[in-house]
């Protein structure tokens, strides 16, 4: 059984590094014509993808699915008109590929270094079916093929969105293949993906952080982690108390669920009497649970103790750790400790402080008077993006079309020798 | 012993960590005075430097080093001059951190995007100890501070070099922390450097196949593959023989221990009759063993029969395989099935086989017309170069000083909520 799980991904992983090439080769246009044409399948067939959705829906439902999880698995014809406008938001954007520089060596060889697609991109997610089409989408537009294992919990809603970008890359000429969804959803069929050496050139797990985990353990294909998000919001002596309240009510309560939300939150002694008690109250209508340290305890009576896994926790939830911290490197000693390179923030009056901030905290995103929400390919200006990843190497921060490509070199002479 | 190894490597990783934050905000001129002042010491211990290279020297022929390795092994005074010569190249290179793209967003947020140093690299390396030089240089010059890993046979010179590394950076007010040599050369030792997860930001191994094999399959941090390279030139029907045979004897003869040479020749049928018994006159003064298949060995009597295993090998040595393939579909698959993604040629005078070659051909470096032995950062105009990445993520081809970077996102508001 495992060994035919282990075939049947590795023929639809072979046959779409066979089509990676006509992909990469598609014009601009042509690639823009499949998205086009998705989104109007999408449309056309929303009432059967709305059906074959509840069956994914009762089953869940059946199986005592949690609230916010049936959430994420529940497509209407809102939220699929809202996939196909999305997929025109993401024809006019700059194709990534082709571009490139071009240098004359003084021995007459023409050097140019263009940017082309990564080749074969395999994406393991959850529950959400939108990132069936959208990381497809993604990597059409980029020149890639791609490899798609989602969740148990969304595969008839799956089966139904791959056929709409099967049949659009068909409609247009390009190779079905280049768009592949692994069928099977047992926990074998998403080894075997992470294992698929020489076939996907890299794969990148969306989700919880116990997926990513799962993946950049087992993997032995190159990873992009993506999403881990353990943020902190740090309230410096000299912060503006009432800024200080609102960005921190909106870091942790807009959409806890998601990675950019803030986990810790970090207050100076001096300013800790006067903003701590202006917070509580704030943010009493979200019913957020507090978990303090003893210094914030005395000030809050009542929360209860944050201890050291707190502060390693990513709640993605309506809960938040509060720490009432020394002075300014005790807040950048904390967050360097327990982040997990994402989005930080501090508010602070101070020129000094903020620049400090911004270059000694070891994150992707470092923010100065503003809420750690906007990390995303959106708010940034990239237009779509394919996850945020929390890695140094290949691509930090939000992922766009441009982190789906590499580069290189054509090189020609009239023949050179060294 | 081995925990003792461990718990030694890791305190060498902990220091280098705890200096890396420093490093990354010295000024550019402080660095360049830190490459300056190694070129300098250098120079003035340059008599010791030799005496400790010959201990290596004497231990490497008293165990029978074979006679190559020994040479790269060697330091003499004008082999030093060189090594300092190529800090004061660097010194001219650019800073690669600090620039960045600004943007303003509608909602006023300011977002820039600037270059980072990685923070810690690891490097494993062989016998050759200009590379402790080298690459301590290159990581000093983008802001990163470094472990090094070099092999057995260098120890006395790796010792003599970190200490002028060290003492330039001491007196130039930086921290020698920065950059550090692990003397254990225990097989250990390397293992432990593989697995600092957290403590190395990226590690680059720097040397033969096995090598680079060993520290893919080991790491569990990120890992930069680097070298590998079993490169091809393709002789096209409608070549320029005489350029075809200057071509092959040139990427084959120059230099046959570097990744960049070739190590198969491919040669389309209808040029292989003409092409073949040329080449073999030509490059008849290296006494470059061929192997060949079926219809070469009509062509070239007396040769040895290449087999599949002759395709997968690189030999860096003067043993050369040869192929004649039916046409030039038949040259692109088999450089697809064996190629590493380092460098590969065409010989052509068809404009458009030359284009769907660099097109199909799935390598960091594609070559019309001219010799493999170009890839080098140094041939490509990016000055000095830490290795050459055979992989598709992060960099690809020559890494000069701009693939030690990363990116963060340094956003300034004023209260903004999303």
């Amino acid at each position: 059984m495992e060994n035919n799980v282990h075939q049947y991904v590795e023929s639809l992983c072979l046959a779409a590094k066979a089509a990676a090439p006509a992909a990469a080769s598609a014009s601009g246009n042509q690639k823009n014509e499949a998205l086009r044409r998705i989104a109007g399948l999408l449309r056309e067939r929303s009432t059967m993808i709305v059906a074959e959705n509840m069956r994914d829906m009762d089953n869940a439902a059946a199986n005592g699915i949690p609230g916010p999880m049936l959430d994420r698995l529940r497509l209407d014809e809102k939220r699929i008109a809202g996939i196909a406008e999305s997929l025109f938001d993401l024809c006019r954007l700059e194709d990534p590929t082709g571009a490139g520089e071009r240098i004359v060596r003084p021995n007459g060889l023409i050097i140019e270094k263009i940017r082309v697609p990564l080749g074969t991109i395999g994406i393991i997610y959850e529950a959400r079916p939108n990132v069936t089409v959208d990381a497809a989408a993604l990597c059409i537009k980029s020149g890639n093929a791609c490899v798609l294992r989602g969740g148990k919990e969304a595969i008839y809603t799956n089966r139904a969105l791959i056929a709409c970008i099967k049949d659009a890359l068909a409609g247009v000429g390009m190779n079905p293949d280049a768009a592949a969804l692994i069928e099977d959803t047992s926990r074998e069929s998403s080894v075997a993906l992470m294992g698929m050496r020489g076939l996907i050139d890299v794969l990148i797990p969306r989700g919880s952080a116990g997926l990513i985990r799962a993946v950049v353990e087992n993997a032995s294909v190159p990873v992009i982690e993506t999403g881990a998000g353990n943020c902190h919001l740090y309230v410096d002596e000299s912060a503006d108390l009432e800024m200080a309240v609102s960005v921190a009510v909106n870091a942790k309560t807009s959409r806890p669920s998601v990675c950019n939300a803030i986990e810790t939150l970090l207050v100076h002694q001096k300013a800790a009497t006067e903003f701590l008690p202006r917070f509580a109250e704030a943010v009493r209508p979200w019913s957020v649970e507090l978990r303090g340290c003893e210094r914030t305890r005395k000030l809050l009576p009542g929360i209860a103790a944050a201890t050291e896994e707190d502060y390693r926790t990513e709640y993605d939830d309506y809960i938040l750790a509060v720490k009432v911290v020394d002075d300014f490197d005790e807040a950048i000693a904390h967050i360097n400790r327990y982040n997990t390179g994402h989005s930080e923030a501090i508010i602070t009056r101070s020129l000094e402080n903020a620049r400090r901030f911004q270059r000694e905290i070891d994150a992707a995103a470092v923010y100065v008077n503003a809420s750690t929400r906007f990390t995303d390919g959106g708010e940034f200006g990239l237009g779509a993006e394919i996850g945020i990843s929390t890695q140094k190497l290949h691509a930090r921060g939000p992922m766009g079309l441009r982190e789906l490509t590499t580069v290189k070199y054509l090189i020609d002479g009239d023949g050179q020798c060294r």
